[in-house]
């Protein structure tokens, strides 16, 4: 078994979800790669050691850039706030490292077409951290649709659904509230939920042509938890848009932190000639089918337990009938990119689809600023 | 068309469900036969005639004895309390009229078997108001079993939960509260909600050989509403039971008052070597369908929306997609009622179905005195 | 009791509708009015007939012109396709006759306009057929929203989603298929469906300021079934748009005839400051509500059995636990516009209501041509 | 952080669960103890040698007296069939190891009751795997019950269902299929699957004062694996009982492997005064809860998703709305185990509640056997 090398920077909600990953990923896949958790890096030594201690990391660094530097790493994991993904890639490219980096790939597109040339340029193995393609539910739904079993697509619709901003009360910005600071996140929920919807959407229905899209800010001022001061809140609270894709399907998203009754409620559904499709995470292990073919008495959405061996990824765990959860997607998506470390079949979503998504995620914020109907960009 | 006169005796919950059903039938249903409300008949003279004008009886009688006796009613419809069914029952037959009776036929086997020999001695149509059977998603479930989907037969469940009789406070007896008073309704659920269950069960599942039950007062005494006394309660509140059924399926079948969060949640379960199926008043309009022949990845549960053209009675009402209630299945059986009058092919159940049900009820509720395994008697 | 005759025009899905709730109201509700079925309207005589018979209706007459000459007829039923509202609605009124009217009132706003101005200066009594504001469900969610238990409002949404025209063979045109000729419908499922989901949300939610909105037509060319030819579809075969109301929330609407697997999945979603609000069509007896003030570790989605006395309606009906269908939101309408004619405080919505509907489909319509967001006109 | 050396006797199914849970628990939990993987015990020396390095044991035994005897093992930890759980646990006890065995404790009580001598005459720590007591959903619902929210209890009802036995050509015995074979297994699905419904229920509800059961061998002969001759099957392949606990509520208990469409559908439901209770192993991560103080209107059952930091070891996970799995019950057992270890309060259920579980389940089969209402033996 070879041993990869790994270097994880930030130690937040994703070092973790990482970490676990990489720990758990040999117990149950059978692979030629093994990580080994070689440094956690963070500004701050004692949190960063507290760390390395809880999750067996070897060692602490405290600048990013002499963890890239070090030769005993072969991988750098960037789990840091979205303003930090270019810069810190671009180096590790430079330095020959494997980048796997967390989502979205980056601020907008410009940076995240640089990033992209870095990483070709230096010909290193990379990878966006979008779990949700990994929930074996998900990948069952990309399966059928493969397969034709959909036939012609007419309607996509996705929604990410949350309510934890509502109150006024809570303050913007530091360590867990980055997300709501529009210098550290660059958008609100577009580029943090509405990502992985447009990720999602584009690897089971093909590229959006055009979206017209509106956002809102309903909580105008909040405190800033650094300064301490009352600011402008720059995110979108919420967002939602219409979108054509290329296969000449309909489309609508949605996303807001404003949806009392859900807290993580990220739900799709494809309508096609033949057969529908509709997934929940907050049911992540059940897939919702539909097939026109049945005969007509006892046709009916079928609720499909995914935990059967046949279905994706469930033979590596347990019986039929026990469910996995949320972290199992983070697990799927280390064995899939080692897999394909060892057979030069690289995984994906790698950076250029990131940028796909970056292309679209600035197409919807540029329609809600213009109010026209915005092409999205290919990646070449 | 042929008119067919109705003299209703009673106006309480099932005089309306039956009025209903008598005057939609017509509308809905291309039939030889149209019911003509004659006469209705209660002991209370004003309530009669109250309940006559709002539905259009013709006129009213206080004394059933004289309805019988009316050359122009062909039909007694009898909606009164439990204790009372046989007598009326007998004295129509004799009277040459065709009979439809609620549920349980009478308050024991004792008493229904003189009521079938009644009838069968009269050659009159009757039948019994045991409505679930008419619920198109039930009529479905009968078809899907008696094609053969299914295969071989393994497990039954039924329960009907109710929870409207949980205070202490509640009184027993009188206009509504009869079902609460042993001498007028028999039994308390056994009766009253298991005979639903074991109608529908034996009509779907062959006949029962034996059981094992238990039944429970949780209440033991209550004030009477007409003495004003508090008085030892002679119902039971809960029952429950395990069956064998013929075929070698195994069973188990529980109601009770005292289920908080349950109004009338009538459910059954069915599972076959094949296929299985589940139903549940609440959702009335729906089938639960589980089909082992469909391919292993897109197996699972299909929640069948009945209410298609090609759905049991479906035709006859709306379009897709827009659900009956509870009412409709009265009218299903008043129209295949009037359709067996017509066609010579009489619905069912008959009274002989009814005594078949009293025969499973009067074993249950001897066990549950007993501790023992009871034999279920057949209906010869 | 006083005696209310109406006339209907046309003898189709909503003939029968309407003539089912005509004939049950007085049942289930008292009121001081009872509809007499006094003559039914369409060219053709010998339906006409056939239905006059099978409903009880007097008499028959094949020229709409000559029934609202009647003097013996008090309200004028329109049920023909969406184009001849306005004639019949505006001659109607000036012969002084009550109108209900089915929806959408006119093919657009124009049309609308002078409907709602003849009504207006004949003083007659008026109504729309949205029939979905009188299900139980949907009016309890009314009253919560009234009653404050929302708090400030932050998004609906709201989706009508068919299958039944996906076939390329579905002709367009003639009798029962007249909703995919736009010369008689106007428009597809904007003005079909959206209408409906329209009336709803303006109801719950108030009035919509601007839309942006896209069209599609998936089938470009169908036989015309009364002249055989293939023809340009003129409607839409789907619609979504964006909105934002006047109370600041944002919408998103969606409507199609090609999401497989849902016959008339009718749904909106209301979520506000404390609570959120889920309604389905397909189970059209349910409420789904969430309270944020509920206890945090027993807080969820409340699954309502809206069947209970104490609900809208429901004391009219059976007892807890036994549902109605959806012929029941006729009956409503028919009792709440008689009761309204009683009392002197017209029920709603009156045709100055399907204005404001017409006016905000236009303006979906307009937007998906401009590709702009924009205006809706308010009714005054 | 103490040590505590594991050794670890099979490495099947459960091998693998207690496994991960070793492994994972320290990256979740604050605990002063760590379970290090000191040794794996079986029969093969090439698959035990397989399970240590894919799971990082540090050494392998053959003979798991052997292993007993080790001075650097504490613990032992017993995943074997049921028929050597009680020869391994009395040994181990003796050598004075910590003991953690797999459920059922024993083949029966006669057993089982030797295995509680032994570990309290040891004073060892001792505890059975009925994992289910710590999904969260399931302490949750102890938690509301044990704060008096259901009030006087009335009912409970489980059941687990599963149909992976349904085929006549699924060979019995041998190593993935023990629990088929008599002998290894002492009984079919009631040692299997009703055990953990009755340890859930009496940790719940209570002890059980008697039962009323039947027993089912649907498929007669089976091959044997090991023999290759075809066999009588000794176990039973469904078991359905009624029961009375000693509060005075009733119970229906049901388990097949014969129920098509369920792969291990384990659900409870609890009735009580004011409020009620259900849970399902296929959605383990929700909680159905009802409660009749609850405003009449907007009464319902309410869909908890048990995801957040306020509901049960749900704030060492993920956040709100990410669901874990079935092999977090596990991680949980252990953790409460360890946390026992340190405050001196022995996490539950220990031998003694193991030896409960099996004097409900010897009553069982016993009144299969007879025919009989029997009575429960209680644990002293």
């Amino acid at each position: 078994m070879k041993k990869l090398n790994i270097g994880i920077i930030g130690y937040g909600f994703m070092g973790r979800a990482h970490s676990n990953a990489y720990r758990k990923v040999n117990h149950f896949f059978d692979l030629k790669y093994q990580p080994i958790l070689k440094a956690v890096c963070a500004r701050n030594a004692d949190n960063a050691k507290a760390f390395a201690e809880k999750w067996g990391y070897a060692s602490v660094e405290t600048d990013w850039r002499k963890l890239i530097e070090r030769d005993d790493v072969d991988l750098i994991d960037i789990c840091t706030p979205n303003n930090t993904h270019a810069e810190i890639a671009i180096a590790a490219a430079r330095a020959g490292k494997m980048i796997l980096c967390e989502k979205p790939l980056a601020l907008n597109a410009e940076e995240a077409e640089k990033m992209v040339a870095a990483v070709e340029k230096a010909k290193v193995a990379n990878m966006v951290w979008y779990n949700y393609r990994r929930c074996p539910a998900v990948v069952l739904a990309k399966q059928l649709i493969d397969e034709g079993k959909l036939g012609r697509i007419f309607h996509y619709r996705a929604k990410f659904l949350q309510d934890w901003t509502i109150s006024p009360d809570l303050p913007q910005g530091g360590a867990a509230l980055w997300r709501l600071d529009v210098k550290a996140a660059g958008s609100g929920v577009t580029g943090d939920l509405l990502a992985h919807c447009i990720d999602t959407a584009m690897w089971l229905n093909g590229s959006i042509d055009s979206v017209s899209a509106m956002t809102e800010t309903f909580i105008k001022e909040r405190k800033h938890q650094l300064t301490g001061k009352v600011e402008k809140v720059g995110i979108d609270d919420a967002c939602a848009f219409l979108a054509r894709f290329s296969n000449g399907s309909l489309a609508t998203f949605e996303s807001t932190r404003y949806a009392r009754g859900h807290k993580a409620l990220y739900t799709f559904e494809i309508n096609g000639e033949h057969a529908s499709i509709f997934w929940d995470l907050h049911d992540l292990h059940r897939l919702q089918y539909f097939d026109h073919r049945d005969e007509g008495r006892v046709r009916g959405w079928r609720n499909i337990h995914v935990s059967d061996g046949d279905q994706p990824y469930m033979k590596n765990w347990w019986v039929p009938g026990l469910q996995i959860g949320y972290e199992h997607s983070f697990v799927h998506q280390v064995a899939d990119f080692l897999a394909g470390l060892a057979d030069g079949k690289p995984a994906r979503p790698d950076f250029k689809d990131g940028l796909a998504t970056d292309y679209a995620t600035d197409a919807v914020l540029k329609s809600a600023r213009t109010g026209q109907w915005e092409k999205v960009k290919k990646a070449k």
